[in-house]
């Protein structure tokens, strides 16, 4: 069974494809009213959080990963990295006539499952088709709707002299994941995408320490660009520790093979964290192995520099061009 | 100029293309902090509604809007219809590379100027690039928040016996003029899309009668599938008199031509209204020349039937296929 425009329709054919396929996975009370808006609560003195994000990721299914697992989590991780607490989604499909039902099915798993892990609800959603050859299977959007608690204020205008930078894990292993499964590389199979919702990891490190100033999570430009982004709205110079930046052994590889630059390879279950400096050590025990302090912060004007492990000074740039297109 | 893979990559291509063009269509103090997500400010006590919509209708441009004007007021309509207030909302772009930048400007020009005339703002985005062939042009995915006042109460399950129903305005404009200009109908050019921000209306038509039980804008599928969607949600009968639907007659002359039912083409500036029936006058008045009650709401089980100008009735079922892709 495959998708027909009358998928799409707004007819007969949509109406029990989203009752059994999509309300079947996802169903709460809340999306199971099926208004054209969700109606909900926030906290009482909660501002609000609110992101979207695209995903043309391509292939759909990749290790460690999927366009369903990385659509709840790029709209978490966005929704994390302001102080919010994630609550609400909405999930809206660009489907290509001809798409397989079993691999929505399997994609509407995918979300489920994720969006239990990060403990969002779906509450509202689209579906729209388009003809086959003007769409390239599935596309997802997702918008996030989170809480920020009362006195939190993270921002990446927040970055002061004197903060250091922090690194939750190893860079680069969603994009090359990516690449290994597109080209086929034989000999690295075992590199996973990093895709996780981070919402808990962000609430326990809030709860650790106040002196967190800005938290980012490095995507599309990966760490170098989270960085750059800093320097910029804070008005600061970033120097980063080249000796200090964790890759693992596999994705190295693959990155000294083909010449990819780890600092600019997307992650999606990393943190960027600007702290002060007494912050370091606590947050890096919550953050586990593998976590590093990366970089420190001076005063302006805004610069990104690296100390290379030869003992050079090199600028480091915003991205200049692609990597690799549709990582996400 | 054209869109390449670059302008999604997250680097300079991309910063700039944000910084210039999108932020300078629509720049407000909150989309240019340029976080990850917006940080909010909701009216206290008020609750959250929150909608998506994708826009993939072709062509891009028509009579009486473009796919940017439509992002905005689809997203903006679907808000109040639950009586919200319409606030924020987020843009996002699935861009096909080789997409010419100047349409790209005149549609951001168009979102502009909607966002202004509904009186919300673009808080926050997404810009994704997809290869040659691989998509169409543009599709935009907007969502939106919105506060709904305490005691207002709106929705597809509270409709009851004894209540009438009312349509803003003739129907079927929106999708009749994308079809003549797909067709090239020469007779028909002075048909024009019926897109336009509803809220200031339902604004009106909440503060005229606490006798509102549900508001629907009758968008893909048409009058007929959002007074289907009442039958089922309230479990209620509904019957329509054929006689009153108000259609422009170039409209239906295009129907009758083509075998178009009006009651099941999109509408992208119309409300269907369910009230009890002594706020029929003072919303009709409101409402304007146009306006009409076409329908009386009795006891279930749910089920939507018509008494037809020749007096005979007939059963009204969900639109069973597509009368036009890509409407929306």
């Amino acid at each position: 069974m495959n998708i027909t425009m009358n998928h799409g329709a707004g007819g007969r054919v949509m109406h029990d494809f989203i009752q059994k396929s999509v309300v079947g996975h996802l169903g709460n009370d809340l999306l199971t009213r099926m208004d054209d808006a969700a109606v909900l609560d926030l906290p009482a003195g909660s501002r609000l959080a609110l992101t979207t994000d695209s995903y043309v990721v391509h292939p759909l299914f990749f290790p460690g990963g999927d366009i369903g697992r990385l659509a709840v989590c790029g709209t978490v991780n966005d929704l994390s990295t302001a102080g919010a607490d994630p609550l609400y989604l909405t999930l809206a499909f660009i489907l290509e006539e001809g798409f397989p039902l079993a691999d929505l099915d399997r994609i509407l798993a995918s979300i489920a499952a994720t969006a239990r892990e990060a403990g969002v609800r779906i509450v509202t959603g689209d579906t729209k088709v388009v003809e086959r050859g003007k769409g390239d299977g599935i596309f997802i959007n997702t918008a996030g709707v989170g809480a920020i608690p009362a006195g939190v204020d993270l921002s990446t205008h927040n970055a002061r002299p004197g903060d250091v930078i922090l690194v939750s894990g190893p860079m680069g292993n969603h994009e090359v994941a990516l690449f290994a499964v597109r080209e086929k590389l034989p000999f690295s199979t075992s590199i996973e995408s990093d895709a996780t919702p981070l919402n808990h990891l962000v609430q326990r490190l809030l709860a650790t320490t106040p002196e967190i100033r800005a938290i980012k999570d490095p995507t599309r430009g990966g760490v170098a660009s989270a960085l750059w982004e800093i320097c910029e709205h804070s008005g600061v110079a970033v120097t980063v520790d080249e000796e200090s930046l964790p890759v693992d052994k596999e994705v190295r590889g693959v990155c000294e093979l083909v010449g990819f630059d780890p600092l600019y390879l997307a992650n999606e279950g990393k943190l960027v964290v600007v702290c002060g400096p007494e912050a370091e050590g606590p947050l890096l025990e919550v953050m586990g192995p593998g976590a590093a302090r990366i970089a420190t912060v001076y005063r302006g004007p805004a610069a990104l520099t690296m100390e290379t492990a030869i003992g050079g000074r090199r600028r480091l740039s915003m991205l200049e061009s692609v990597q690799l297109p549709r990582i996400c």
